[in-house]
């Protein structure tokens, strides 16, 4: 037993208790974010051959952590890289792997997400997915993407209990479906703006004369500021924001954002992409805090760069710059409305030394969003 | 006459029309921006020392440009240097001055905000008047700072109607009290989410808790997006916004960003606190279109750092990084707030090849406010 | 009379005074610079289609100072721009153009090399030059790229006697061929290691094997350090050098540094092979002093990316990440030679105030060659 | 037995084979790099209060890796964090912390360096040493920062033999005194400019005129190019260089090199002093080529920044811009003789697959130096 004589359920993706079934994404309210269309499940995996895996773990009073992956494929990764770029928004924060995606513009590992101090331990996996995959056989370097927020609230953080396994398990049951979202994988034991935070996703397919290609976001989100849903100022409302007291630290936390795209963009272009997910955390009233990770991971699909070739060229038929404006626009939507969708989707979370974390009230909010005219 | 028969008229900061009396800004409707006080003026000018000049250029038919300046403090610039940091936030612009900030952390010049075109005018300018300034005869090198959006819709561009004299004129005049907002100096011809931008400005004055410091922002306008005011969604409304119609590229455009405080912050953090302005900018619906250059300029006045010193030291007290945070939320909410004074100061225009820009239409967007219950 | 009543000479290219053929670049004294092959010319030429063309400007006792513009191809380059990058490897320096390189990835003007205080007038002469061009004539934005150094020891810097005519003229004048090197162009008023500096260039062509492409290197040489020839200490061996008396400011100066090749790189790239040449700079005994403005502009002539296009996709044959190391030897070699050719062909100078700056004493340097053994 | 049947020697610094004591560094040839006076004992721990610690990993037919620690002082580091950052020279490599480091401006742990497969493992060495360190019982967040290169041709990398508890023990007998250099620590299957390459070391310190700092380097080389000694072209008098044989990739590899000094320095300064090590490897030969990852950690140990304190500010005496070019000279010399010393005190060694990697022939080298007129 891992937890010493404590209980330890590790809930996959799917096994889910049913309650979560009865929160509600922000859409389903009937609240839209901006003017651009979602995808068909309003999910980064939208963005074809993408896939997201999680592992919960919830164990005695104080394990309320886990780990959520993304794969930008179902192939070998590190044999078919993709184009990629990391923005750091700001940088208090563990993220592991950066400068090999700045300094060759690609991914060559699926992306997890844990907590901070467990970032090691998921990168250690990472490696070990890669170097017994099969083709990897000779394989002796690997950059592993890891990002992380700290959810030492509500868990034992210094337990350090995600271990490997977890993190392999997460990558092996990753599913190319509905992405659970709230208290989840990594969101398992996050805060974000005073109430429960978690995993959220969201993504936008913009029309055909744009392009029509698919930007997906997914979030952990475990930061504060000043909420806003919709441009409704719910913190306000309901009394809770940072700074309100003055002396409070509630803005620290940290934010990852994961963006994938079938549009065709090299690194510079995704660097680009990535750093407008900000924009959309702003919206929401992020403020990128002193003590924030904010880090933004951005890959796209729409072509993959091998590892080997017999080939000293890569032939690449890009989308021009003139031509990223309206992705800008949907990944600041689709970041906004992941963010938001973590919240609504979260629950209630009682965890380490007793501490509760509400999740938000949403029949207030949903009054506050009719307030404001936002739900009619 | 400089432009050969026409009708010249310089508009000078003070003598304005008083048709531009008319115009309230957004907080004299009711209309609050975050949760933060603002400073005495609402104005970049409540950071202590502060300056601001502006020469406006109307004239003929398609003259609609100008100048506008920002003078750190009243004393000798190059001598008495200011810590500070240039953040790009997406380079399609003609920014000047970048490089030497970002290595020493500190600016020599006042800055000055023109049109595109007119940069290398408003740059040589600034030289002239460091090298002519009363101290400076040893000076042969300076770094001049000068910011610009495009003005080309409203104004002859291509002609380059700002002259050095304009640019010597607004440093001159340079006052510290009120800051006129809308068609004025380098807002004069620009452009913003469709209607008339400008020139805006907000501030935020710090509880004492929270180190009682003042951050003050002043934009000049000329972008796009999806016009959101105070989270209304006042674009969609209006049904006026970039990607409506699918082939529009009037995301494009550009915000210059200027932003003073008095808190004692180097160059790094000063960096940190311009990022931030960003986020104030997507609260508005700015998306930083590929055809952006938006730039932040950030300074502080809490020290000055001499050129030239008989030490080889400078002695510092600097705010710690852990309390940064509260003036990372007060320059979201004054970048906001300024941004959208802009627009509610600016007037209609007509300008270049008889291009007519509508101001925003105030009464409109207050009975859209007061549907969504931000004005009661 | 631009100068009063002095008298004022200047210099094209192909119009230097003989005594200039007098000087021996480092390769014709026997001398070969690492294990690469150099181009036809040694020279930045070498690179199909690059141009360069100087204006010198000597009159009277103080004037020395003038231009070199470098032309990536002989078309309308900003309509047909070409993959560029800039490194800032010491910032202190007044660069015009940096940002919208980084964000687009690419040129639109030729390059400008002049001196500090007059990097406004070239900007302004390249939009003209650029706004003038056949097929130019809707163009109302335009991103200049203008380097400098500092060469207010023999020149009246503060006279800023570089006009707009000039650089056009340089523009205009820029040719295939052999590159003047020495006390010209931009060149004409620097200083290197103590010693007469000026314009340097270099080339070298890989072999087939490692894919047969032209790096071609050209520097305004105006910096300080320890100098070495080919790795012998002729600094030290000369008595002159940085920090010999320990109060010395004589490392501060600058060094702009331009690529070009045909290499198929995109930005992400060229921003590496940019960085190498620091490495080159290095092994010359520069340092990169606090007062130096070290910038590498690196360009590809290998396919050009269309101001304007029918189609969203730019489609490009890029070389892969792995076979970017010979260029990066190559690069290096080539800065490291461009280098010292600025030294070993410039002429001992007498300008502003009397001052003097000796050539490089070559039959000194020769002697100490020989006692390292690089010259039998 | 960790090594399943084969021998294990853990090989601590202070207790390593007599043979070590043959090979004799540069200097002790008679080579002097530079002009600028040593330390004490031409280390990074001339400079008061750095500690270096080593664990040497030699086992059987395949395991030959290890880690070096570097402590910045003996106090708790991240309660008494120091000044720091860190420079991407070439970023193909799996350096951990990056981003921390950037965003605060400080360092928070010991700098680990080790194989590159074993980053995590060392990551979490560091977390787990921190949050067990006394005074540390609260800590919830801990930013590790290891680097790496890639031992794989003398070392079974794929194994991972580096464990949590080599790390912990070079943290804990780390010293003050002389470090050992050569096949220790992370150097001990390291291979550069295709000789055992290793550990090396070297340090500066000014004179009192300007200012009597003290800068030192440590490296952990593994990397390609052309090797140049004091300039002396030694690659190629031995005939082993890069691209010699034109399809080689003996250019890759990489070099890690952190950098102390007791100047008071702010992270900015600090930053630009790491990027001038960069110049010393290009004088050694090295080339940063594409498979490089050459990162650079420079730390002040001049002040500390407490983690906690009971005042919002720091204040600081920090030395100007204008000081610091003598430092950035020392800094790249220091850089120069610490990659020479490694190579000149590593020794042939046979290791994984039966590779076996020829120290660089000392005899044959000062012959050359001598014909070079270094050596007398």
């Amino acid at each position: 037993m891992r937890y010493g004589f404590g209980l330890c359920i590790i809930m996959l993706i799917g096994i889910l208790p049913s309650s979560f079934a009865q929160n509600k994404r922000l859409r389903e309210l009937g609240v839209k974010i901006g003017v651009m269309p979602t995808g068909k499940r309003n999910a980064i995996t939208d963005v074809g051959g993408v896939k997201v895996g999680q592992t919960t773990l919830i164990a005695g009073d104080s394990v309320r952590t886990g780990a959520t992956v993304i794969l930008p494929h179902g192939g070998n990764v590190f044999q078919q890289k993709v184009p990629a770029a990391i923005e750091l928004g700001n940088g208090f924060g563990k993220l592991i792997g950066y400068s090999q995606v700045a300094e060759l513009g690609n991914l060559e590992t699926p992306i997890v997400l844990t907590n901070t101090l467990n970032v090691s331990t998921a990168a250690a996996a990472l490696v070990d997915w890669t170097l017994t995959q099969k083709g990897n056989e000779n394989v002796r370097s690997v950059n592993p993407i890891v990002g992380e927020t700290n959810d030492s609230y509500l868990n034992d953080i210094r337990g350090r209990h995600v271990k490997q396994t977890d993190i392999i398990q997460a990558l092996q049951t990753a599913v190319a479906g509905n992405v659970e979202e709230g208290n989840v994988g990594a969101g398992t034991g996050t805060v974000c703006f005073g109430w429960k935070g978690g995993i959220g996703t969201s993504s936008r397919k913009l029309p055909a004369a744009l392009g029509g290609y698919t930007v997906g976001v997914l979030v952990q989100t475990n930061f504060g500021g000043v909420l806003e849903v919709a441009g409704v100022p719910v913190g306000v409302e309901l009394g809770k924001y940072s700074f309100k007291e003055t002396l409070d630290r509630s803005g620290d936390g940290s934010c990852m954002i994961v963006v994938a795209t079938d549009a065709p963009l090299d690194a510079r272009n995704l660097k680009r992409l990535a750093k407008r997910t900000l924009l959309g955390l702003g919206k929401t009233g992020g403020i990128m805090a002193n003590g924030s990770g904010d880090y933004v991971i951005a890959f796209s699909t729409a072509y993959t760069v091998p590892h080997d070739s017999n080939s000293k060229f890569e032939e690449q038929k890009l989308l021009r710059n003139d031509d990223t404006s309206p992705l800008f626009l949907a990944v600041i939507e689709a970041t906004e409305e992941a963010i938001l969708n973590s919240l609504f989707m979260a629950k209630t979370t009682k965890g380490y030394q007793g501490h509760t974390v509400e999740a938000l009230p949403v029949p207030k909010v949903v009054d506050i969003l009719k307030k404001y005219g936002k739900i009619k």
